[in-house]
């Protein structure tokens, strides 16, 4: 089991992606816990505000130290075992497949989801989380990427996916390969067949075209895996 | 204005995603539009099944090509200005600020999730999608990977954003270097002060240590960005 506790300004964005079927489901069965937190909440602020602008000039609003912190306190005293911290943010580490396996066996993790031009430094300063990016882009916020984050790491849990064995043929599972294609029903479409050798029965023969097409598709498109 | 329209065996996932503010007041300021459509509908099998084992053997299921070509072409012609077919892959080209910068200038885009295994082959080679990943990791469907391109490309256009200054400075906008450290008030918060550059009205010297702390960040955590 694993217990997620979304820290964000925004907890509704939330509702639909945790009502979806395999997440539900996982929740329903006891294997994933989703809390979410409104930082708002825990502002001292008597007009509940949470962002200021920056000190030395520039652009936008930044979220303020103390609701964060006090936030982060509060939901990390909410069960006897504190959880990894993990902040989103465009400076951090970036998300990749063994980012995702090591959450999938982390028994409470919470997300710190930023908004606006982002924190003051000293929630990273006081709090020392762990900065996560998805990627080299910019999002308004950290609630897609902890979507993602989430998504990425319980598929990984035994029991979540139907098919147990599906995941570990996936792309970057074990070795940093794209996937071979696939084909099913009907043999033609439009005049596109499925390849002969996948309808051979010949396993061998099967195994051996896919590891090529593997092979030829990372080449072509993602050489950097095949140099790591 | 952007169109964007989401092809998907779950439409509902997205429902909170579009209600979230920021989304929500572009879409009512004619900004963006946002429309969902279920792969589902488009299946001519009797029992509305639009997924099958694959040819070769192999865990899990793809979905079948016939109701994604007849959802695509469908689409398309639901507007007069046909849109850019984009596929979520974690085979395609990996999201960067650059291709969400050709986003926010694109009139119509048109979202391919797929789900289970992924898609039958013959969607790639009829459709000829552009196809983009997440980065190197799996998720279980390319909604979230949606919800990300959406968001890091409406954030561009002009007027989606309160502050229009704000996303130039952001890290990978112009030059790719990651973000210097903020500070809001109060100017001290358990014993953590604010750095005295930043409070001392000097606007050349702040930005010359904001400089040093990018590029200081950069080299520590990403030498990879300047090495590029």
């Amino acid at each position: 089991m694993i217990r997620f506790d979304i820290l964000t300004l925004f907890p509704q964005i939330f509702n639909s992606f945790v009502s979806e079927s395999l997440l539900s489901k996982a929740i329903d069965a006891g294997l994933v816990q989703i809390h979410t937190h409104d930082i708002r909440q825990w502002t001292t602020d008597k007009h509940s505000k949470v962002d200021d602008r920056p000190f030395g000039g520039g652009p936008g609003m930044l979220i303020q130290v103390q609701p964060v912190v006090d936030c982060v306190e509060a939901v990390q005293a909410m069960d006897s075992q504190p959880g990894q911290l993990v902040m989103l943010s465009p400076s951090g580490q970036t998300l990749k497949q063994s980012i995702a396996q090591e959450f999938s066996q982390t028994k409470r993790i919470l997300l710190l989801c930023g908004r606006y031009e982002g924190f003051d430094q000293r929630v990273i300063d006081i709090l020392k989380p762990r900065e996560i990016s998805l990627g080299d882009f910019i999002l308004n916020g950290g609630e897609v990427a902890a979507m993602a984050i989430i998504e990425a790491s319980i598929r990984l849990i035994p029991g979540v996916l139907g098919d147990q064995e599906s995941y570990e043929q996936d792309s970057f599972s074990d070795q940093p390969l794209l996937e071979f294609p696939q084909y099913t029903r009907p043999r033609e479409f439009r005049g596109h067949s499925v390849p002969d050798v996948l309808l051979s029965g010949n396993h061998a023969q099967i195994a051996a075209w896919r590891d090529q097409q593997r092979l030829q598709r990372t080449t072509e498109r993602r050489g950097d895996l095949l140099s790591d």
